[in-house]
This record gives C-alpha cells, structure tokens and sequence, in this order.
C-alpha cells in the first residue's frame, strides 16, 4: 500500500488528473516490482475536496483503472470519500495484492557482504521544477523485475524500488541486511544534465536497485540499462554509516549528503 | 477498503487516538461482516499532519493492530505519509483481505422479493454531541454474521453493515436486487431514546441489515437480537421510492425522510 497527497507527491493545480491517477497507481506497482511480484488486483481509497466534481472523481478512476490495466492489474475496489475543508487535499491510497514470480518475493534484507549493488536506468531529475517530469509518467519496472529475478535465480540477494532517492534507499537495504553499501560515485548512471550528488540525493526515480553475485544482465527488457554501482561490505558496527559514496579519493557519507537520518 | 478521516467520520481533537486506530479499522472489518467473509489480514494508510509526533503515530498504529488482531486479522502492511499543512486532517484507509466462509460472500445484490427484512441489534444516536458514542466502539458482527450464513445457508439472500443509515442501507440492497423494500416503524429496534425517525434516518450503526426466506434466529453469538422490520416486494419502476417506510396508516418514502438520494 502506497499514497500519492496532493502538494506531497505531485500538485493537483498543475497536474492533469490521467497523470495523477496513473501516479497514484505506479507508485504502488512500483513496490511490487521491487518484489519481482506479479500484481493480482488493486484496491483504491480516495479522499477529495468536497467541490471536487462528479465528472473530476470518474476522471480520475478512469486514470487508475487504465493505468492498472495497463499493468494487468485489475481495479477491484474503491472508495471515495470527501474532505470536510476545500482546503484539504486530495488524498490516494493505492493496495495492490500481488503473488511472487518464481517462487519467491524479494525483499530488502537479503544483501550479502560482497554482492555487486546495480541499478535500472538513469537517475535524477524526475521532479522538474515547474512539477511535471519522469515522477509522472514513469514505467514501474515489474516485467524487468521478474526477467531479472528469472535469470539470476537465488543469486539475486535484495532489491528495492527508488522513491526517496538513491541514498536512502541503499540505506534501507543496508539497514534491512545489517550490512554497509559502497558507492562508486563516477559509475551512478545519470540522467542528462544531473550530476552525482543530485542522482544520489533526489527520489521519485521509481528504478530497481538490487545486490546480486555473478553475471547480471546488461540490460533488461531489450532496453534499459544495468550499471554496477557498488559493492556491499561488512556493517561497520553501531552509529556507523549505512551507506558511503566513493568519489575519488573521497569518501562521503549519506550525513554530508544530507539523507543518512532521513526516510 | 474503507477510510476514516479527521472533521468527517470523527473529531481527532476530542477522540482517545485508541478510539481512533479502532474505528479506522473495524469500520473495514464492518464491511467484511457484511458479506460473511473472514478476515484474513489488513492492510492501512495513514496521513498525518506535520506535527502529529513519532509517540502518537506509534500509538494510532498500535491501536489499529489491536483492533485488527481482536478480530484475528494481523496487519500486514502499512504506510504512513505526511501533509504539507498543519491544517490538513488525518486520514486512515484500511485494506482488508477475506476469504468467504461457507462457500461463498453475500452480496447486497441478492434479495428476493417476498424475503423478509431483518436488522441485527438497536438503532440510532450512534454518533453523541460530543463526538463520542458506539460509531467508536461498535463490534463489527463478523462472529455473527458467520453464524448467520451457517444457520440459514441459501436462504441468506442479501447482506450490508448499516453505516450510511438504515433508510439509505436499505435503498443500496433495493437498488442492487432490482427490488423495492418496505419497512414498517413500529417494528425498528430504537436505541434508548431514539425514535424510529432518527433510528432510520442516522448513520454509523455497524448492524447487519439482511433479508432472508424461512425461520432465521431470534438471536446472535448468544444475545445479539434480531429483529423482522420489513419485507421485499417488488420494484415499483423507474423512478419509484426504493424503500418506503409504514407507520401506522401512513407511507412515508426516503425522500420525506432526508435520505432517499444520498448515498
């Protein structure tokens, strides 16, 4: 179960409603994607302003159900509620029931001390500034996720999709693991004109981050992108740093980075 | 999937959050008695303003495992959001997965006409002036409504958990079975110091409201009554009242009442 509030994930004034009900539901996808899960059925809850219009409401669900849809995921359930104060913002909560691909669901907590960290696609600057961007309209990547875990069998240790960003994302597998995640700051792939610090830091990119040994395929999917990053080694005991980036011969922190506490 | 929200379904200023985190989830559980189901496990998003307090939101989500685990049903996930504005209220939607007992669910759609109407418990003066009142401490009759499906098999034909009010209640199992459904006032179980206006009219009971052919139990779990209010007769055409009330020589419809047209 995941959300999308109006003025926290995206801007109701700004957005047209296909893209916040398709957010609404990929951001839920996306979890299950980091599970390499296959989506069964989605339920949705909806809280909207109270002169948010009939016609609006169905646009919207019409958005959910489509983008469900596309993802073989059917809608079975909803409610609609109203907010008491036209200034309370719109509010989706989106459930989605999956079953595990091959046998199992990957989690966080599976890293192992020497596993290659990769990740899918580029990242950073989904959020643009004037709100649109690739928060949007991104592809939750379930059927790379279930490409990948088939292939890579049990040596795909942990994944994990990236909503808060990079760093903090690494960090949840590292604390879910009780390992520490190294970075190699020159290899994170980035999108055009992002340098590493903002690859590291932003979120929404809503790609896979996973630990695996032995091969891993160079792309998923015909098409998108797998870069090693990183390698995963012993925890480094109580209050020390979960995640650490190497950028030459530094060695920065998610603290320095400003997301180490932050989740 | 069912939502509880701040300044709509309660007042989060005036309620213990115990109450909170209960309501937020038998109000799901509700639903699941409503069909007959058992719950398997649940599933909650929550929305919390800014300052709401790690103490506090750990206090609401001990509530709700509380509340779901009274009804054997672990919560099995969970996310917790923040609002951009101090001022935007607390929302909850809670998922809950069930699997129907005896075979199968009950649905709203299955009424016949000749069955005979029947109500679980007392009705009315759910919600007090202050806020409080049994719309926080209601028992979702999933106990009972098992017992019912297993005592009357076939012949339980339509179910639903009162929450928007008898008349309206009554008007979604009308409207669902292509039926019209009469009620007779003398006979609605009144809360002490309620009359069958406010019993009809008011909302948040969370009584089983069913129809059904042949002998069906005076009682539920032991002492919950059960109480003949009514009968199915057939839909008198487009545009006809879908429930109408007797009391004494006169027939009042939903629309004299308030409620016909709300849902």
């Amino acid at each position: 179960v995941d959300q999308v509030i109006d003025g926290r994930h995206l801007r109701l004034e700004t957005t047209p409603l296909a893209l916040v009900g398709r957010k609404a539901v990929t951001r839920s996808l996306s979890d299950i994607a980091a599970m390499a899960a296959r989506p069964v059925g989605a339920l949705v809850a909806v809280v909207l302003p109270p002169e948010f219009g009939a016609e609006r409401a169905e646009a919207l669900f019409d958005a959910m159900r489509a983008a469900a849809a596309e993802y073989d995921c059917p809608l079975i359930g909803g409610d609609i509620a109203f907010h008491a104060d036209a200034a309370h913002p719109l509010t989706c909560s989106v459930t989605v029931l999956a079953e595990p691909v091959h046998g199992r669901a990957i989690t966080r907590a599976g890293a192992e001390v020497d596993d290659v960290v990769y990740v899918t696609g580029a990242l950073g600057g989904a959020v643009l500034e004037d709100g649109g961007g690739k928060h949007l309209t991104f592809e939750p990547r379930i059927a790379e996720a279930i490409e990948l875990t088939g292939a890579l069998g049990p040596r795909l240790h942990s994944m994990i999709d990236l909503s808060d960003g990079l760093g903090r994302d690494a960090s949840h597998i590292a604390e879910a693991s009780n390992v520490q995640i190294e970075l190699d700051a020159a290899r994170i792939p980035c999108a055009a004109g992002v340098d590493w610090r903002a690859a590291a830091g932003e979120g929404e990119d809503y790609e896979l981050l996973f630990t695996a040994t032995g091969d891993v395929p160079a792309q998923l999917a015909g098409s998108l992108a797998v870069t090693a990053i990183g390698r995963v080694s012993p925890h480094r005991g109580e209050g020390g740093p979960m995640v650490i980036i190497r950028a030459g011969s530094e060695i920065i922190t998610g603290d320095e980075l400003g997301w180490q506490h932050e989740s």
